[in-house]
């Protein structure tokens, strides 16, 4: 916990400048304790409290205490832990629970979890009453940097994750980066996947400050704090320039195209494989894959894995527990993608650290042929 | 059916302009034969048709032949009638199957039905892979004046009516008038009750055209479809002023409140009450109510009721088979709904017909008074 009284935790603000949704991500240790403040300058009246039965026992009473300090009447809806929540019965679940909180059109919805229950909470939010306005407090660093900024909200249906849900901004993201401290150190990884991808999509110079850096984040030093901002200021960029996913916010799929395969392969099982751990496998397959299609210098390739071995992380195919599967498994897995249009493979590839771009079309048997040499490889 | 041919089936054009979610509204009579071309120019290449047992037998299998004949893969789900499909359940079984038939984010979901198809289907369609578009074939009188139109969808909650679904404006609504010739009477005066509303909310001179025009709407006229295209200007024109219904879309509940208390007092039991009915009873209540607190002249209340009378509509409270429950239970019916805050009630009251307004904070007890006489004189 933060040594900083409440009242006084400073933060750092990213705004999201998405004009009539426009809103702030303050990110700073303590937020949680002084979040009722900031919460009710939102004018509502009350505010369901959507959390999860780990999360919810270690932070719940305390936001919903300075919730209700600050004349918000508020009720707590904790569900079960997991990517199985995040289905229509635990929308039905929480839509059903927020109703029955009375949360009329000018109240809220605070999710206050990891990416399930942010992407869970800001769905039913989205549609309860056609809409409540929620406020995300992202407790893992994955959910801090990635799910809970750019309005991405949803379940999952049998036939794939994430594809029943709403673009629905929050109108206050708390990023608390205190409550990193007691995080897992494997989900403290995993999420620094997503930290070092931002670096790699458009901006050298933050890759090369976390090369640097890395351990401060990890240590919770004033560096965590920042590299956290910086994500959320990355992904807010690109969020601006294209809310509704039809173009550029694509590129914030680098590592996602091999890392979703490998998440499909190993079933979605945690303890195989976490989303994070994909996403450090698949950055660097798309920077040894640029450099296998002669687009980046290998050298670039060998920085991004080094790095990403260097905090701990899995890099290469042969680095999934149980294994990654023949070649025609991990095509199969990614031709189920979204990404996929028309039977042709849409890859976000590199020109260099720093220097992502869109690749469409790209010809499966290029795909087959790289894949065969890094099986091969290991 | 239609004795134009399908290719040169004339309508009128209602544009409802939303900036980039403008659409138009298509009336006239044999548009369903020639809807394949027209939803085809939408630019889909895939069409999710979704109807229920009781229309998709009629007209399911002659829209998807015009939709495959204009080049659209097409799939036809096809669900129980009735307000319990409008469920979690529901939601669930239309965005599946919506996804089983590929359904992508340029294609469609096209409603062919009433007010609880295009309900549910546009929910679906605003959240299978975050929102793709829809087209409204609606198929009662009630859902092309009043449903089809303005982008509310949603499912029921135990909690209430309506209390889960999103703003999702359709593509393009066809309103085939030639479908109603088959409506079941009762279903036709029933949403002759929401056109009727519409002169009284705001334009005496459509009102006094209903009154001389009625019988042209009912025989299937050109009446008929000049009475739908002006009732969806009439919405068009609220719904573009107040999209989300912050404002001024609660004129459209004219007549709503009482209607509505009155279908939970009758457990929306079809049988004894439909929604149209309700809302008859309730627009000839909101006048004398009006009148009752001198808001306006007993001679136009009176005007009101003897045209809902002339249709065939019931108009008072003593008009409920199985009765209309006692004055407390009235009250208590009316404080659940949606548009009470804070303990006081809103109603939309009329200075005179085509003069209503929205009228926050009346008072419980002259509500009593008024609902006190109203039944004594029964």
């Amino acid at each position: 916990m933060s040594s900083i009284p409440a009242q006084t935790a400073s933060a750092i603000t990213v705004p999201v400048p998405l004009g009539d949704r426009a809103y702030d991500i303050l990110v700073g240790r303590g937020l949680i304790e002084a979040a009722g403040a900031r919460i009710a300058a939102l004018g509502a009246r009350a505010a369901a409290l959507v959390t999860d039965e780990h999360v919810g026992p270690l932070y719940a009473q305390a936001l919903s205490r300075s919730l209700a300090a600050n004349g918000l009447r508020t009720a707590v809806i904790t569900l079960p832990p997991g990517e199985a929540t995040k289905s229509y019965a635990g929308l039905e679940r929480v839509c059903d629970a927020v109703l029955e909180a009375k949360i009329e059109r000018g109240d809220l919805v605070v999710a206050l979890g990891g990416g399930v229950i942010g992407d869970l909470a800001g769905f039913a939010a989205a549609v309860v009453r056609r809409g409540v306005r929620f406020v995300q407090v992202p407790t893992t660093l994955l959910s801090q940097v990635d799910s809970s900024v750019g309005g991405k909200t949803g379940i999952n249906s049998r036939h794939g994750k994430n594809l029943v849900g709403a673009f629905h901004q929050p109108s206050l993201v708390l990023a608390d980066t205190s409550l990193l401290d007691t995080l897992p150190a494997r989900e403290m990884r995993a999420g620094y996947a997503e930290v070092a991808k931002y670096g790699l999509i458009d901006d050298a110079r933050f890759f090369a400050w976390c090369e640097g850096n890395w351990t401060g984040i990890f240590d919770g030093g004033p560096e965590r704090d920042e590299a956290v901002a910086q994500s959320c200021r990355a992904k807010a960029a690109v969020v601006v320039r294209d809310e509704h996913e039809t173009g550029d916010r694509a590129l914030l799929n680098l590592g996602h195209t091999f890392g979703h395969a490998l998440e499909r392969i190993t079933r979605y099982d945690s303890t195989r494989l976490v989303h994070g751990e994909g996403v450090a496998i698949g950055l660097t397959l798309a920077f040894r894959f640029s450099a296998a299609l002669g687009l980046c210098p290998l050298s670039d390739a060998e920085r991004v894995e080094a790095h990403l071995k260097s905090v701990g992380l899995p890099t290469r195919l042969s680095h999934v527990p149980g294994g990654c599967g023949t070649v025609d498994e991990l095509l199969d897995a990614m031709t189920q993608d979204k990404k996929v249009k028309g039977g042709s493979l849409t890859f976000i590839l590199a020109r260099g650290i720093g220097q992502s771009f869109i690749a469409p079309g790209v010809e499966a048997e290029k795909v087959r042929a790289f894949l065969t040499s890094e099986i091969d490889a290991t």
